[in-house]
């Protein structure tokens, strides 16, 4: 072998049962949630950030591209304002433009994970960000533009970044580049990590050691576990042999049994995976949307008064500017750019159990910012009064059976955030909703998908959105059996 | 279970095994490959091609854009040559423009595949294009952009393509959109497909039957097995469970034993396929190269003079026309812009036995057309005299070496087209050199990968460029094993 040797095609420890032990412990740092919202008080006592609406063009270090109306940095950095022209000639809207963020740099989203008392912890930090509707949420580790820790804007350095640019010491849990939302960013993408670390690791003022049990049980608190922190946990490795071997107990059993034995490869599922691959390579092939960057100032039906952007019939979204002065940063305060939404979404997940494994119905959703045309999408993604101009034929898909659902069929429902160094006050209903195995849709362009699988295409680029990544995370906090009363009146049967 | 049924992981008929067995048979419709090449003279004779050379400003149909002096063609439709600004501040050349081709539409390039006698056998097609060096070329069944098959240019219907854009009645082996040259295309892809049917399928003239050992054995004869041959080739499913457990037997057969071990996951790796995902993330997120597009009037350096569009140092490609004459074609003639390239590039993987499985060197490579910055490479991908000018440090790393090996080292060495429907006289040397197991360059953005590594990640899109993948459609080839002769001098020990 000549001092060569394979690495077996599995690793000597199942991660994904230790995964799993994790979801079901209570953590080592704080005995229980009680002392971490006293902590998360306490730091967000200590990091006040003051956000208020500047117009557009009093942004300082933001000027307006005199050839293109775009919105730039002038260093040429972080991000821009742009348009874009779409033309979907089979949806309901044949064609439109509108404004959108383009931010070629891939930033890190990482979280540092670790073993206490032999139970996986993830690092998390209690971040301000101009454009989150209650000032602090938990972040992962790192939450770093390229510009962030190549330092252009001079401040201080990233802290555990080196854990995540140097990961040859580290076991790597997780490492995939992963899009944004489609709809306000152009090919926006993040690189999404999780590396695991066995040495001692300094938690830094703000930073916080949650075992998974609770971080899942922070999920059903309303805009706390913010969307980097989201996405990053949908990656991690939930799935493998063995995953539902040890029957679930307590309330809600049988629908924690299910969603385990769907984590199990061997557990089959109601489509093959070359079935799958060739259904998403099918309808990328089929869809006809395309989108093409044009100059901001080409774009139709939007206007630029009173320091904003606006479509001309108030609906959709605003781009606005902010200026935030904050203390625990990396630098001191800045002016910016943000998309604000209006109204908020619902975000929704349809699950069914099929022979006793949790299925979840995506829906492969076209959208002007996606790399390869089409990804996989949730069930139901809307803001629903953007569908009120519209023929009735428009409105999406199940909405209405998602909304009208009741509570012993919901499972999880929980207002959550957008990235709030983007998006202001973006804010969407979170709802996975339980139906029987019975239901079907039978709607073209949607698929019943084992947990599995999609844990399977999350190891891969630009297959699962960020909303449905946000779900995912959500699906599998469902694992963690919750105290009684927390989720009580929904509790699954 | 309410008439749902789950589908078991893996398919009950092992389709890698039935793949194996095909590599090593003989041919249903050709007793031998001297009936082959009987019937392929005959073929060529009726269906003749005459191509001659046309100035760009005479090509009918096209035209140029007076605003941005693009080529494009007056439908909209088929493909424009256009530029490109390509900032590569790590690369030898830090920043440079050029022309390129956009051809946003997504064809399908698709192998229909049937077993008889109980041997899998490929309906291959022999198809002229105006761009082949030699006429006549082996095709797949189904070579179409969505312009052919929409009918844009009112020709004949694509013969076969009812079973690739309707598969439920069939069994699909492959279904993946792949990239094709990014140094000449901007983000082209096309979709890969193989389809298995049991159904009576009528052979049409010009259509052939050939069982993979056939296939395998041609790719040995210079410019046959055409470029989307290749790639759709490589898609099948080769590695599986208990891929090396039939040792192979004559000449050559350790080669070949780690060749087959190799496409077993069991058997191993020296990276890990997490390992291998993270490395490719990582060399994505850390290569900086950028490519806009830009009008083909403001690319510095090429000239459009003579009728032709050329570099000023008479270096890498012209863009020319041409003008088509041919029978048994969609259409009975035709004009268009093609690319053709200045010399025959070398294509080569070094690939060795790492405990007795075998793994190639590839190489992570930045392109101006990628969709996602990097794909992974063959080891050596140049074309030798595009380096003249340049210090001997930018010289491709390598090349020196495949080019030097010794016949005994040699396992595949032939000279192949790429796509004749856009490059003119395009030619390849494809090498496959074998090195010793201590041998490792050290390259930074090259790893040694197991060929079932490289058939996972071919089952998804964009990771694998097109060069690589006619090189995986070689190294298959060699689990042939070839009558006396035909690969003496270089068979493997």
């Amino acid at each position: 072998m000549a001092g060569l040797s394979l690495q077996a095609a599995r690793p000597p420890k199942p991660t994904h049962l230790r995964i799993a032990e994790s979801a079901v412990s209570g953590g080592a740092r704080f005995a229980d949630l009680g002392a971490f919202h006293a902590w998360f008080s306490a730091t967000a006592e200590r990091t006040r950030m003051r956000v208020e609406r500047v117009p557009l063009d009093r942004l300082d270090g933001w000027l307006t591209d005199p050839a293109t109306g775009n919105l730039v940095h002038r260093s040429g950095r972080f991000f821009s304002v742009e348009g874009v022209e779409v033309r979907d000639p089979d949806g309901p809207v044949p064609s439109w433009s509108q404004p959108i963020i383009h931010q070629p740099e891939v930033g890190i989203l990482g979280i540092l994970v670790k073993e206490f008392d032999g139970v996986l912890h993830c690092l998390m930090q209690a971040k301000n960000e101009p454009g989150n509707c209650n000032g602090l949420q938990l972040s992962p580790t790192v939450q770093a533009t390229r510009s962030n820790y190549t330092q252009v804007h001079r401040g201080r350095p990233v802290p555990y970044l080196d854990y995540f640019r140097d990961t040859s010491r580290h076991s790597v849990l997780a490492d995939v580049r992963q899009s944004e939302q489609g709809a306000w960013f152009y090919r926006k993408r993040n690189r999404n990590m999780i590396v695991e670390v066995t040495e001692e690791v300094e938690e830094l003022d703000g930073f916080c050691w949650l075992s998974l049990g609770q971080l899942h049980e922070l999920l059903t608190v309303p805009d706390l576990v913010n969307m980097d922190a989201r996405t990053v946990l949908s990656c991690l490795p939930f799935s493998g042999p063995g995953a539902g071997s040890e029957p679930p107990a307590g309330p809600g059993h049988a629908f924690r049994a299910a969603l385990a034995r769907s984590c199990d490869p061997a557990a089959g599922a109601l489509h093959g995976t070359g079935e799958v691959l060739s259904w998403i390579t099918d309808v990328r092939s089929l869809t006809d949307l395309t989108a093409e960057r044009v100059p901001l100032d080409r774009v139709r039906g939007w206007h630029r008064t009173g320091g904003r952007i606006t479509h001309e019939t108030g609906r959709f979204f605003d781009v606005v500017g902010v200026g935030v002065t904050a203390e625990g940063r990396e630098v001191g305060g800045w002016m910016q750019p943000v998309i604000e939404p209006h109204g908020t979404g619902v975000i929704a997940f349809m699950v069914k159990r099929v022979g006793g494994v949790l299925h979840a119905l995506v829906h492969a959703r076209a959208e002007p910012g996606s790399s390869d045309v089409v990804e996989l999408a949730p069930t139901v993604q809307c803001t629903p009064e953007n569908y009120d101009h519209l023929p009735a034929g428009a409105r999406p898909p199940l909405l209405e059976e998602v909304l009208g659902a009741g509570p012993e069929r919901i499972r999880f429902d929980t207002v959550l955030s957008e990235e709030g160094g983007r998006f202001l006050n973006a804010r969407n209903r979170y709802l996975i909703v339980e139906t029987g195995e019975d239901a079907d849709p039978g709607l073209p362009g949607y698929r019943w998908l084992a947990v599995h699988q999609l844990g399977e295409l999350l190891r891969h680029s630009y297959y699962v959105n960020v909303q449905a990544r946000s779900l995912v995370a959500c699906l599998h906090s469902l694992s963690t059996p919750l105290p009684t009363g927390s989720r009580a009146p929904r509790a699954p049967r």
